[in-house]
């Protein structure tokens, strides 16, 4: 059938995810590109791959020994990986802090620019939220930039409930 | 003289603060009312005592078994305790979760109607601020309802900065 043999080509045995991407690790089911995608939450970042990946999207550059406390320091960190059995290759990002039960919040949200527009970044946050709602986390909150406000309202996010607004302080 | 001994009669010795309030506590400098106030991160909490704290200004209830988790799994408490050496009274609340480095973001500030408009909330975020500092903390957030939007502002609080909007989403 044709369809099976579409489906296997993309398809990584359980194997593989386990070895390459570690525990909780799962096929992402956007299958516009033709090869498949995995997201993984014990994978480990190359600090510079990260930090290319963040700039892609125009995040700030920060120091990469920062960045590593930071993740070592926040609830969940979740890549989004190309699947090849040799080289993955980081295309998504998110990470959340949060209390594990109340409240968690999502931060560095990034698709690479040349793999948007196939629906990984809304598999992604969909990933994300079912992590942390296996937690038990009751609330997720994040910032939005002007420009992805329609895409989180699409996703069905509350933007300001109850009049809500953000605030920010910086320590510099 | 006269002013020495008003002081005199508002302050703790360090021994009771180390003893009764645990390391990183410090007395309030706020002495509006006829006893002293401390600022601790490690004196327990008695949840009925804070879920108390947290109705008195309209905070809905939550399951303490819940909180307990989330006190546990986040950044920073503190609590803000009207001193008395044998029972020391829980009239201030703020909590943080974070990764320690880059992003904090504060929760549940609360100072109990009966002590508010001394002054003793701005303590608390400036305490609450100061602790994320030392941890190194670079930006702090947080969600204003629209009635404590010009208490933050006043603190000095950037609202939207570049237009950011806040987002939440609701595990059930």
């Amino acid at each position: 059938m044709p369809g099976n043999s579409l489906i296997s080509s993309f398809s990584i045995t359980s194997e593989e995810l386990l070895g390459s991407y570690g525990k909780a690790a799962r096929q992402c089911n956007c299958r516009n590109k033709n090869t498949p995608f995995v997201f993984s939450q014990s994978r480990p970042f190359d600090l510079i791959e990260l930090e290319q990946l963040l700039q892609s999207v125009g995040w700030n550059r920060r120091p990469a020994r920062r960045v590593q406390r930071a993740l070592s320091g926040g609830l969940l960190s979740v890549g989004l990986w190309q699947h090849d059995p040799a080289f993955p290759r980081l295309i998504g990002f998110a990470r959340c802090t949060g209390d594990g039960v109340l409240e968690a919040t999502v931060w560095d949200v990034a698709i690479h620019p040349l793999f948007q527009g196939d629906g990984l970044g809304k598999e992604l946050m969909a990933y994300t939220l079912e992590e942390l709602r296996k937690m038990g986390t009751e609330r997720v909150t994040l910032f939005a930039d002007p420009e992805v406000v329609p895409f989180y309202k699409r996703l069905g996010w509350q933007l300001e409930p109850r009049g809500n607004r953000c605030a920010f302080w910086y320590a510099n």
